[in-house]
């Protein structure tokens, strides 16, 4: 699997705003078929700080996902509200090992 | 939930070590009742540098896994294995925004 790690901080003022940007681009998002989270966390030292922990199947559902019209209006919507450039760095993983491992199911705990 | 994010940079030459240990440790993990994920991923552009993304129903999840006789083997196996302390950062979650949308089922996709 592909994973997209996204930093951003955020201006305090717009932190709502940014939040509630952000949960409507996620819920759109883990219904794209190449997608298989999208968690939004936020810092528990710093709520002005959040993460992004995006996983698709490979970097071309990466790459779907950035032509989505979720996507794009996230962008352009959260735009001017960041106090620097988002940082975003690229992992593959390891660990679940297996696509059916990707699947938590609550229900078994 | 609540989510720690570990990250960690490790000597080439025990790499594979490394990755073996985490592996185990993440087996296991990931059958406390208290964890709901336990993903070890590898940079794209650094294959020395891994992020471990665990996730835990609440911080007292987090302090039971840190009891564990896996997770204290883990602790003993790499602790010289790091090109520095690893960095370990704390969130909480805003999405997936029910625990049942935790559980990532790939049958429905």
């Amino acid at each position: 699997m592909f994973v997209a790690c996204v930093h951003v901080e955020v201006i305090p003022h717009h932190r709502d705003d940014f939040i509630a940007a952000t949960l409507e681009n996620a819920r759109n998002t883990v219904r794209e078929p190449g997608n298989l989270r999208f968690d939004m966390i936020q810092n528990l030292d710093d709520p002005n700080k959040f993460m992004l922990y995006e996983v698709y199947r490979d970097e071309e559902g990466m790459a779907a996902h950035k032509k989505t019209a979720h996507y794009l209006t996230w962008r352009d919507q959260v735009a001017l509200w960041f106090t620097k450039a988002r940082e975003r760095s690229d992992y593959f993983s390891l660990f679940p090992e297996t696509p059916e491992q990707w699947a938590t199911n609550l229900d078994e705990k």
